[in-house]
Formats: structure tokens, sequence, C-alpha cells
């Protein structure tokens, strides 16, 4: 128990919670001897979702958290304010040490806020982007920055380059990850301001890979393993990745019951399908990190399953266990 | 013949051409009674494809062009320097009043400098976008700006909602279409620099049908009919639709092929399922638009085959015969 990685999360953020958090929770728990979980929330909601389970109840703890912060609120006052949240009180958690990681399906922006005001960064990061993980033909690919940092400068891309590659090293066993600069073609003299001063700091870091620009067209195909940008089109990229997919797979489901031949058909392409298709499943590599914070702070969907949360939580465990944090710091010289 | 369209099309541009681009000009002068093209381009070569071809022969001419504009090019460079290619005899075709509209699958630089160059702004058009329509759930999408202005101001965007308005109308036949911005979150208080400052400027423009900020997940559904954006964010945009949809596609194709069992089920679902994806295939309706410009300049994609370069050819009679130019000068008072 000792050497548990112990894991905070918002019972009360998300569209589904609390039921499939609190499943999430108890899968992570039944699936891995080392990960203990803190449930924050209404204490009396929590245990009657917990009762319907069978589970090492030496590896949750409830953690009483009256409040919950709503998602049309404004972050950074919610988290100034409702002190005893789910999400305040989880962070506080990670704050005082006795949590090493926080996961959250709840508001993205008090989940970034309180990250940052409660949590706070490794000294000497600038700002710390969020990088979710997405699928790609032939792998994952980690593009950051996704919601924290609308504005950036170039030398926060740098960063975010330097976070990436830890992360992506350490975190997802790639060797050597190629880092790529999100742009609106291959040539250097391509893109915005923001890009042409951001490409030459990239090109000049020895202790990254750093392989070019790469057009979001690329991405999809597993062009880059670290795709750096500012937040506003990194969440572009994401979003319209999850938003061509949804719209394509519902179309092609409807394809597949359009009439009797088809259902038939259907029937027969049904399994290799899905195992193909599971392959882009975002779910199955947990949530978003936020990089670059003293402790780690994961955004899961706000539409996060239990097999989400779990597969978050168990994210966790490798992050601990293989010390990213440090890795951080030496990326950055810190 | 005098109230045909006359439209330059590039026949050097591309990565099919000559051959698919001069099939697409022969398909669209049979299909079509009131257009006339003159293909750009080495003689010698355009003859020696064309001869191939039973066509109306007084509707499509041959204009002599000895130089090509390669991809890798300084577009501005180019343009200025390469005066007999291709794509410079062209726009000269549009300049002088000879044709109508430029279409090109040519290097998007060059088409869009070269647009401007010598075909020129319409007087108080401050920045001509690239605008590509997008299919989508429901329909079609025009996504503005796609590639021209990287660095875009407020009020260039503003002028994108009006030009694209009138496009969307009057084009498309899409009455009272609806204008979004693209943003990361739908809260009026989200957004870059950019997008709080062009917000208002949208939400107090009386002409037009503002209905407020989308998030790139919401346009495959439909979300908007004229989408809003810097070319950085817009192009991310575009190769992020069309790369998610090439990978997914690329796997089911694999998955429908996997075995023997796949191979029956995917002969029962082919037909619906290719009919369904067709309502995807962005080449229906023809190239983007470079608007704002005296005459009209299309771009169509790189590896457009011949039914895409027909559309866009068929495109530019719609956009004559609906004085969709008149109707932009009128959205932007001018």
């Amino acid at each position: 128990m000792g050497n548990c990685v112990n894991v905070a999360l918002d019972a009360m953020g998300g569209d589904n919670a609390p039921s499939e958090i609190i499943k999430g929770a108890v899968d992570a728990v039944k699936d891995q001897d080392n990960v203990r979980v803190f449930l924050t929330g209404r204490k009396d909601v929590i245990e009657a979702e917990l009762a319907g389970y069978d589970y090492p109840r030496d590896r949750i703890e409830i953690v009483e958290a009256s409040e919950v912060i709503e998602m049309g609120e404004s972050p950074v006052m919610a988290i100034r304010k409702k002190r005893d949240s789910s999400i305040v009180v989880a962070l506080n958690l990670v704050k005082d040490g006795k949590c090493d990681a926080f996961v959250s399906a709840g508001s993205t922006g008090a989940v970034l806020a309180g990250g940052q005001l409660l949590v706070g960064r490794i000294k000497g990061v600038e700002r710390p982007p969020l990088a979710p993980l997405i699928p790609t033909a032939d792998g994952v690919s980690l593009l950051v920055d996704c919601g924290a940092n609308v504005d950036a400068r170039p030398t926060h891309l740098v960063q975010f380059a330097k976070m990436g590659s830890a992360y992506m090293k350490y975190a997802m066993g790639i060797n050597n990850p190629r880092v790529a600069l999100l742009n609106i073609g291959t040539e250097e003299e391509k893109g915005n301001a923001l890009v042409k001063e951001t490409y030459p700091l990239l090109s000049s870091s020895t202790d990254i890979n750093f392989t070019g620009s790469i057009e979001a067209r690329d991405i999809p195909q597993g062009g880059a393993d670290v795709i750096v940008c500012d937040a506003f089109a990194g969440n572009v990229a994401l979003k319209m990745y999850e938003g061509v997919g949804k719209v394509l797979l519902s179309k092609i489901k409807g394809a597949l019951t359009a009439n009797l031949k088809t259902k038939i058909g259907a029937l027969l392409i049904k399994d290799t399908l899905k195992s193909t298709l599971k392959e882009f499943d975002a779910s199955q590599y947990g949530g978003a990190p936020l990089l670059g914070l003293k402790g780690l702070v994961v955004k899961t969907h706000g539409s996060a399953k239990a097999g989400e949360v779990r597969n978050s939580i168990i994210q966790c465990i490798t992050f601990k266990e293989q010390d990213v944090n440090g890795k951080i710091r030496e990326y950055l010289d810190l």
C-alpha cells in the first residue's frame, strides 16, 4: 500500500457523474493493485453508488465536498469561491501531497484554472498546456496545446515541444518522439506570425527531434508524435477530428441499417469493423494531461464513461512510476 | 454564344494535369450549353489531349502559354517573372475582360497572389478570402478563410462574413444563411484576441444572420452555413476534415476486405455505403472561390480529377448568372 499511486477523482463532474465516474474508479482499483482513489463529492451520493459494487474497500476513499462547479460558471471565480467543490477539494489533495494526481470530467476551464492556481506550475514552466492523445492510423499522437493558452508566444511553444517529448517518451514509451509544428504548409516560410517565429526556435533545439511543419491533413495518418500549436489551433484541430469521426460513423451506421440487404452485410462485417474502429477510440488512452504542473492533472471528456475514467486513473500510475515530471524538468533544464 | 460564360482554365496545373484537367473541360462543355473554356498551356500538349475527344469545338479554345509555375516556387515572384505561364496568361484573360472566371488546380499560393495582383480586388474589399465548400451531415457549409489571410484582423472577418453570406445565398441558394464565428467554445468570452474583438462586430452587423460562435466539432454536423475564421484556423479545420475522412475510410476499406466473410458483407452494403459517402465528397461542389475579386477565381484541389474540374467550371456559370459579385458589393455597401 505504501507504493500506491493516489488519485483524487472528481466524482461529481461530467455528463455521466456520478455513476460512470464511480464505476470507473471501482474498475480501476479492481484492475490495478497499486492505485488508491479518493472520490470527492457528496458523501451520501457516492456511498449510495458504491453500495452496488464489490471492490477492495481499502483502496477507495470518500472525501466530502458539498459543492459542484457547473459548466457555465466563470472558471477562476468558481475556483476561488467554491472552496468546498469536488474540484477544489480534489486539487487540494494534490496540493497537500496526499494525492499524486487529479482526474476530472468536469468543467475544462475550472480544471485548468484550478490546476494552475492550486497545484501550481513547476518552477520555470511558463504555461502549462492541455495535451490530449489522439489515435492515428499507426498509433497515437500528442496534441499540445488544446485548450489552455489561446494567445501563446513562441517560447511557450518551445516548452510545449519539450514537455510533450518527455510525456511521449516516458509515459507512452515512444523512443525519440518526432516533434512537428502545426502549420498550413510544410515550407519554412509558411504560417502565421507565431509559427514563423517559433519555427527557428524549434529548429535550433538540440534536445528534441524536430521534424518541421505538419499540415493538419497529415495528423490522422500519424505524421508526428508530438504536434505543437497554440490552444486555439489545437482546439480546432482536436474538435474537427472528433466531429468528422462522429458524423462519418453515424452516416456509415445509417447505411448499414438502411435495408435488409445491408443489415445482413452489416452482420458479416460487424466484428472486424468494430475492432478496426476501436483503434480510433481516444478513450482507450485516458484523458488529456495538463503538463508542467507540480502534480498530474488529467481532464477527461465531459461525456466520459467508466472505461475512459478507469483508463485515466491507470494513466496516472505510469505518470508517477516513470517520474514524468522529473523528466519534464530535465527536458526544460530546470 | 453571346450569353456564354467564359472560363479560363489552367491546363497545366495540378497533380493530374493536363489529362484530367482537359477531360474536365470537355465534360463541362458537353454538359452545359452556355459555357466556353479557354485552356491555357502548351498548345501542342493540349491539342494532343483534345484529339482523343469528341466535343463542341467552338466552345473550347487553346491559348498558348509556354511556362508552368511549379508548386515549390515563391508565389509572388513566380507571378511577376513567369509572364507566359498558364496561370498568368489565364488570369490576364480575366483581367482583360475576355473571360469571366479562372479555374486552376495549380499552386494555391500562385493562384491567390495572381488573383490579387492581376485580377484585383473589388474596390473596398480589404482581403479576398479563399472559401471552400465542405459537405456536412445535412448539406454544405462555406469556410471563410482557408488560405489567404493567416494574420487577419477583425474587420477582415466581418467582410468575410458578408461575402460568404452573399455567396451562400446567391451561388448556393441558401436563404438567410447562418453565419458563425469559429471558436473554441460557444460562450462569448471564449476565444483568442482576434475572435474576442470580432464577436461584437459580427453581433452588431444587421445585414447578416450571425448565430454566434461555433466549435469545430459542430461544423461537420452542419451547425452553420458560413463559418468565419482567419486562414490559419480555417486551413487547420479544412485539412483535419479531409485528413480524418481519408484515414477513417481507408481503415473501413481495410476492414471490409479483411477476410472472406467481410468481403461478402462488403458486397451487400457496397452500393448503399457508396451513395452515403458520396454526400461527403467535396468535389461535387467544385473548387474554392477566392471571394472579393473583380472576376471569379476558383482554386480546385491539387489532386482534382475531371469531375471536380467540370464542377468547378459549372460553378462559374452560377456565379456569373447570379451576379454574385454584384451581391457582394451590395452586402459590403460598396
